[in-house]
């Protein structure tokens, strides 16, 4: 009898960083059944069914570590839960159309508490049209865990990939990057004044913007939407949770390829860029850095511009570049440097 | 600003039990999409992929409530994970094909640790052909907690349901039940030794089958292979794994009937009737409410009692009647009285 997670060598876990922790510990996983058409590393897992794909991707939130009951309303969790999920489904250009929801709680969690946490799961199966078709409720012995996975339908020759973009193709992001971000920044503050001094009120003024970002993100089933009207299919697509750059980084590793980003392309919202300089942060590296966007990150076929172009909301930030040249920034000042493949995991201290 | 969990009505989450809880929470969720041809409520959720269906099933473990790792290897932990999923898959006659592992993890295991509990989930998941196609691994404050999802496919007209049972019915058993039970209450016993004495070795002796039932459980694949080769498709089934007892009345509520259940037909293993005695327990109530046996417990039409006779390792074990008539046992005694619903929820101190 010993505590198991005594080893004689003991390697610790975030040596590996959380990507290269999975692909360590899966690489020697093989594929056995004809219907697993993709496994592990894109945004969701592809399983063939003939004339269409299931597609399917799984996400686990653990209280303390990637939210705070302190600011973050029950049904705006359950709201997130479901979209942070769906995002990773419209980002493989397939729709989702069913969803498991399992629950590890603590017993300081009433049914009151609950049904507020599946008001917000039901208005985001609502509103994406979703079904919940499973899951699982148990106790846990601190905070709150939720793991949901999503199963979506993608047509066979549309699905989206990070491993399809090609030298020369267009790279685009959809929205704007960086306020979910700063929304966190504004909360975080908030409770440290409301933890030193209870009686002050927060104030969220001329800031719903970037907190609503962060605390209600929509997926972009719009754009998928968009995609399908224009009969245009990405060459590579990938959703914006840890950030543009860390993302950019998983594209390029994923395809072989390198890339060059402008500056000048990367949409900020107005608000973000005001609040970025109040807490005396450059919008530049919010918006590239900062998680928990869900907007997508993807890449077009050059032929493909025109159609890029006259669809709304859709923001030309570059250009895919071969692998030698790597992965840069071309900044507003005209230098040209390396991106930083840091993301939202090591940016932000709440994240481990 | 204040604490979510903290409502004016407080209902605590143990007065509704786990389904009750579920229910209550799922109730309001429509099926909105064509695909979603069987949401919660049973083993698993079926969508509809034309010709054969999308089987899905997902658990969540956690340390601590469902798992103690001061005696239960990591490996094996890995193992038993991928298990009880796969199980519920095979409660729906279907094959798994495919997993998602997502992973809660505290900063006292280390990667040698986790390569442990992945060498368990790659050898379940050989052992019964299913691929492991995604997850997530994230810190968590305290504890382990695991997160499995299943999926799997089944034959349009083969799948067996929870509510297909019908009056007249033989309720049958596969190989036998509650030594997973008894095998937990020798790892209790010992643990407890352990702490108070750590240097008394622990005994085991002659309990390698129940131990080993409790450590290391199988799915009955083995079952769903001798339904295909004989051509039986069972009229209700479930995996047990809250108990017979707990399960048979799962059965009876989703097909409208009540149950006839013999206790001599009740399957029990030699080591597990002289453990039970041992530890001053009836063996019968170890059988019906012990939990984790994997076994799959299925009703089948009368027609099919010779072809049930002839597969190795099934038991019957009474029969479907009216709802009327309720569920109840039939004791060697020549007694019969109300089965009592408990199951391993509420039989095991360690669950919550």
């Amino acid at each position: 009898m010993a505590q198991q997670a005594e080893q004689p060598q003991r390697t610790d876990v975030n040596t590996l960083g959380e990507f290269g922790l999975i692909e360590h510990l899966t690489q020697r996983f093989p594929l056995l059944n004809a219907s697993s058409y993709l496994g592990i590393g894109d945004d969701a897992a592809v399983i063939d069914n003939g004339n269409f794909k299931t597609v399917v991707s799984t996400d686990m939130l653990v209280e303390g570590i990637h939210f705070d009951l302190m600011y973050t309303p029950l049904k705006h969790l359950g709201y997130k839960s479901v979209v942070v999920n769906l995002s990773d489904i419209y980002a493989m250009n397939a729709r989702p159309r069913q969803i498991t929801m399992s629950l590890g709680l603590s017993n300081r969690f009433s049914v009151e508490a609950l049904e507020e946490f599946y008001e917000g799961v039901y208005l985001a199966c609502e509103h994406y049209g979703v079904d919940l078709i499973g899951g699982d409720t148990t106790s846990s012995n601190k905070g709150m865990v939720i793991s949901v996975t999503a199963i979506g339908q993608g047509e066979k020759d549309k699905l989206a990939y990070r491993s399809g973009a090609k030298v020369g193709d267009i790279i685009c992001i959809t929205g704007n990057v960086g306020a979910a971000y700063l929304g966190l920044q504004i909360l975080e503050r908030e409770k440290q004044i409301y933890l030193s001094s209870p009686e002050v009120q927060p104030n969220l003024e001329n800031q719903t913007y970037c907190v609503g970002r962060q605390l209600k993100p929509e997926a972009r089933r719009d754009m998928i939407e968009q995609f399908d009207k224009a009969k245009l299919i990405p060459t590579s697509m990938i959703d914006v949770s840890d950030g543009v750059a860390s993302e950019l980084f998983h594209i390029c590793k994923a395809s072989g390829v390198g890339a060059f980003l402008e500056e000048s392309g990367v949409p900020i919202h107005p608000d973000a860029q005001l609040l970025a300089l109040d807490f005396k942060l450059d919008p530049i590296t919010c918006a590239l850095s900062g998680g928990e966007d869900y907007e997508l990150l993807f890449t077009v076929d050059p032929r493909d511009l025109e159609k890029v172009k006259y669809l709304p909301d859709i923001y030309i930030a570059g250009e895919i570049t071969a692998a030698k040249d790597g992965v840069v920034l071309h900044t507003k000042g005209g230098n040209i440097h390396p991106l930083q493949a840091q993301g939202w995991v090591h940016f932000n201290p709440n994240k481990g």
